[in-house]
């Protein structure tokens, strides 16, 4: 048991497969390469989870108020 | 009976299982392992509530702005 | 009469019952225990009012912007 | 005619009857007691107006955030 | 031609009328008392427009977060 | 090719048409006289686009948030 | 591998083409010119994605809050 800073978590996530839900109701998973305090998050190989016609989104940069939630796959 | 700052009850969580009320209308479960000023909070063994089909979410991260409340069991 | 910030009737109220209004619709009644500039509120033994099916809720701590109004019972 | 900061005039209304209008729909009436520079307000003696079964609702802090107008009667 | 910093024009309208534009659909016209860096605003001899049974508010404050625009008139 | 801050090409477009369509859905059409840093806009001879009967608006202040946006007419 | 703050990836995409996804439901595709901290985008030869009719908007200037993620083309 530890006290740890919730987007520290981020830290040990980076150059890993997290997944994110989004406010709009879909998801994307991707490799994150990078984030800020705002939870914006720099992700590649991102492809769309949750929907019919999941796209591949590639090298996107999401902005973090749209972000409900990240999933580290650990 | 003490003044006591809101955020500092989630200090007493940690590594405790908290149940959280978002906005988007269900409701998640886990065990507390981090937070910060805006209650982004970091889960582990993490699972959806309140809904059918409640998915195991394992470790994550969610975003302060989307909480109702935060209830620590106790 | 008398100048008054808002937010130190909170002060005064700590260890009393008060009750909250939320946006998405119901309201909480429970005994407050902590509180900061951003209205979080800690309340004890809280409950659900306004609602059917009003569920006990215990220790919470509500995230202030989800709030319309609090209301001290003196 | 003169330049005014537009929250002093809460300022002169202290301990004077006001009516607000709440962006949920509604609005309420009381004795203004204290506010600060986010809006939130201290009332006393508030009560709904605008509804069917307005409620008495005491004293009262609201959130400046749900405020769309405060109306000071003078 | 000239830059000018889009708030100060509020200032050349002290003691003016202006009209308003509210993100709940309505509009207000009113004398324009005080504003501030948020663009909330004191207005005198306030009423509602746009809207069948449009009132006389008389004193008022609306908070900027409401406003879609602001209309002197000159 | 060069790095620019995106408010900087405000700057460029005083004194000149610029086009903004905002979020609740229509669209105003001014000649740009000020902005600041939350791009709130000061217009002249604005109007109304992307409706029907579009009015005539003349001097308006636009508060920033309300912006999707902005096309400088060059 | 690398820890990269997020906004950093809009650097290196300067003078390349970028997709964004706005809130509102539409998606835009141009050249990105310039950006700041709160994820505003200076774009030229602008055109709509992903709707019926999509128009060419030429040089805009987006306002971070609209945007969902950001998709530079590399």
């Amino acid at each position: 048991m530890f006290a740890d800073h919730a987007l520290q978590a981020l830290e040990r996530s980076l150059g890993k497969k997290v997944m994110l839900r989004l406010k709009e109701g879909g998801g994307i998973r991707g490799t994150l390469l990078g984030f800020d305090a705002h939870m914006n998050l720099l992700l590649d190989e991102a492809e769309e989870v949750f929907k019919e016609n999941g796209k591949k989104l590639g090298l996107i940069i999401v902005r973090g108020d749209n972000i409900i939630l990240v999933s580290p796959f650990e």
